[in-house]
């Protein structure tokens, strides 16, 4: 099962949701201990694969992109990478030559270990920007996740990438296609610092399904574009952020034409848990915002307009305060669009698919519109739409409110 | 004497602080009166020149601007204003055909009382967005504050444009010219939706030097580009900024070559000092934080980085923690750098002076460091720098931390 469910992302026909994780394909095993980075929780991680797997990966585009990073995007095996090994509470970043070969020395050490070249395993870390990685610790970390991968360590796995995530972030999938069933597997993490550009967060994806390489990484594109690049927590693209796929082949099924579309759709809808996951635990987050942006004259104006309302502050403050400020909704629109010569702003907003502003204007609401309003901004999950009456593009963006939770977190020890 | 004073505004040579306000130059009167729009607060105000001022104005170019400013800016005679009529607690923004006939309401009324053409009244309003103006509560508060308008007005008119401002923003400076004296007086308000572009907030500037509608339009201009077009406490853009400044010659003084530079230095410092006071009083605000982005390799990508870091809640809430986490910094410089060939970003991070980070690495910190640190981050104004090492272009910002009152004050009531 998903440890989130979420009515914005529907399974599509045949797949099935199931429990596990990232070892819920054939042909990986993984495992996750406590080494001491964190005071009690696990934090270091492993992930392998029976055979090369078919890969595909995306990275943050943040110049101060952390060494793992670096080193796994510049030096791996990108097309086919078997193992992963991933440490949560430092996020080795800003740590200069030392921290290039602290990375290397968590790539090799894991690549001996497991008997594999070292290009085939990527390495990845999140946590503290600055600090140097206490390698003693980590070493003997991995040591111990290696030993102890096994086909029921997803689980374990998940729980050594999360930071200041509430819960794990993990999910399975089970796809019907001809010839039997293909399985999909996802852990993530991420709480803060998100707002993609290209790709966020952690998030590992197992498939045990045989897919052409070019079919495989369009299909994750195409995922992370609908998921992860559409979410935001706080505007912050991290130096750390991840997506990373293998697709193994150990069903032994070879997917034909239509399969590959199910498979791509089971795959979007798992992300799209995954990423929504990320924002229902947004550091200190209440409610999950669907904002459609409708109307608007080109792509990038839907899509300008979409991240001024969803990292508006004063929007992500009123939806905490269960206030259905439209107008903060008109003013952060109002701000990125060009003032071109046709007038003022005439939108209308809906929360719920209750109009409550119309060409920027107030609709007079009765008392049992004022009642569904206040429900609907109850609700863990709220749908929220702009029509800018400008054009015909399309933009939408999940996020999180703003809460006195988040100034807590991050004004409270380092993260 | 200015409200708030700040070492990051001092006056130039000649430009003495002064009690009072908006009526401290020569030949303006002011009143501002509780007509009702606030529960116990004034809210009305209206200010008046003995004759018609030479005037600069600059509005917000928010595409949902407010009917006041429309009006103001496509009707006003905007070279030559002689009176400004303001009310607080309501934008009248986002209220239609009928916001446009209120705001001519209050135009009119205001001329019709002070016996002026409509066109020389400049209007403005600020607060809730969405909501009508409760005319009749206006129209009362327009008439009194007409009638009660004096020479010893300026703190009562500077008290009627607050909104969630916690104390009043006004200030007098007199400056030596050649020949004698000219006076200089302001009133503002400001302390959330803060994030200028072109214009911020509400402040109005009177001036008594007779000086030249070009000279004036030009040392104003450049003013507030270099103060209320430089601070952020939100990044939110409001739909009703507007900064108007007025020189009504009243002072019989004709400013002469290098006096004019003298006068607008001494604006520059008054802006300036407004500018700081709101975002001292940003919402919540605890710290007001002057932000230099040095070895930018050009002016946008100088802009660009400190826009970020400003507006980063990470970097914000570390702030409000005490915590000079400058690994959020670099984060958040990184976030907005193109990713071209040179390698990864590697800056220096300096806090009050005290490099803390050298080419993107922790430098080591000594006990007598690490207590400097800790004092700098416990004062009410802090020096942030961030030097790119990519070129040589600058950029400056000053922004407020983000707290937990900022959340408190706009999850509640709306404002």
């Amino acid at each position: 099962m998903f440890a989130t469910t979420t009515r914005f992302a529907p399974l599509p026909a045949g797949a099935v949701s199931a429990a596990g994780s990232v070892t819920f394909p054939r042909g990986y095993r993984a495992e996750g201990v406590h080494s001491g980075l964190k005071r009690r929780r696990r934090d270091v991680g492993v992930l392998r694969s029976e055979v090369p797997a078919v890969s595909a990966a995306f990275y943050t585009t943040n110049r101060a992109a952390a060494a793992p990073v670096l080193l796994t995007r510049d030096e791996g095996a990108n097309g086919a990478f078997q193992a992963v090994v991933v440490n949560a509470a430092n996020a080795n970043a800003c740590t200069g030559p030392r921290g290039e070969l602290d990375a290397r020395r968590m790539r090799d050490l894991t690549a001996e270990l497991l008997g594999l070249p070292p290009e085939r395993v990527a390495v990845s870390s999140t946590g503290v920007i600055g600090e140097p990685l206490p390698m003693a610790v980590i070493e003997k970390g991995i040591r111990r996740a290696s030993a102890g991968i096994s086909e029921d360590g997803g689980e374990h796995f998940a729980a050594a990438i999360r930071t200041t995530d509430r819960s794990e972030k993990q999910g399975a999938l089970s796809v019907a296609v001809r010839g039997g069933e293909v399985r999909l597997g996802f852990a993530a993490k991420g709480a803060g610092m998100i707002a993609p550009n290209m790709a966020t967060t952690l998030c590992f994806v197992t498939c045990d399904a045989a897919v052409p390489h070019v079919d495989w990484r369009a299909m994750l594109s195409a995922g992370v574009q609908r998921s992860f690049n559409r979410i935001t927590v706080d505007a912050q693209e991290s130096t750390n952020d991840m997506v990373l796929g293998l697709a193994n082949g150990a069903s032994g099924i070879a997917l034909r034409d239509g399969d590959v579309e199910r498979l791509a759709e089971a795959l979007h809808a798992g992300l799209l848990a995954m990423a929504l996951a990320v924002v229902a635990d947004g550091e200190g987050s209440t409610t999950t915002v669907r904002l459609r942006v409708t109307g608007a004259d080109s792509a990038s104006e839907a899509e300008r307009v979409a991240r001024a309302v969803a990292d508006s502050p004063l929007v992500k403050t009123s939806i905490y305060g269960r206030d259905a400020n439209w107008g903060r909704v008109v003013q952060a629109a109002g701000m990125v669009l060009s003032a071109d010569g046709d007038g003022p702003l005439a939108c209308d907003v809906a929360f719920d698919g209750l109009t409550i502003a119309r060409r920027s204007m107030p609709v007079g609401l009765d008392e049992s519109d004022e009642l569904r309003l206040l429900e609907a901004l109850s609700a863990p999950e709220l749908d929220l739409s702009v029509n800018l009456h400008r054009g015909r593009s399309v933009s939408v963006v999940y996020f999180s409110d703003l809460t006195h939770e988040y100034v807590r977190v991050n004004a409270g020890a380092r993260t």
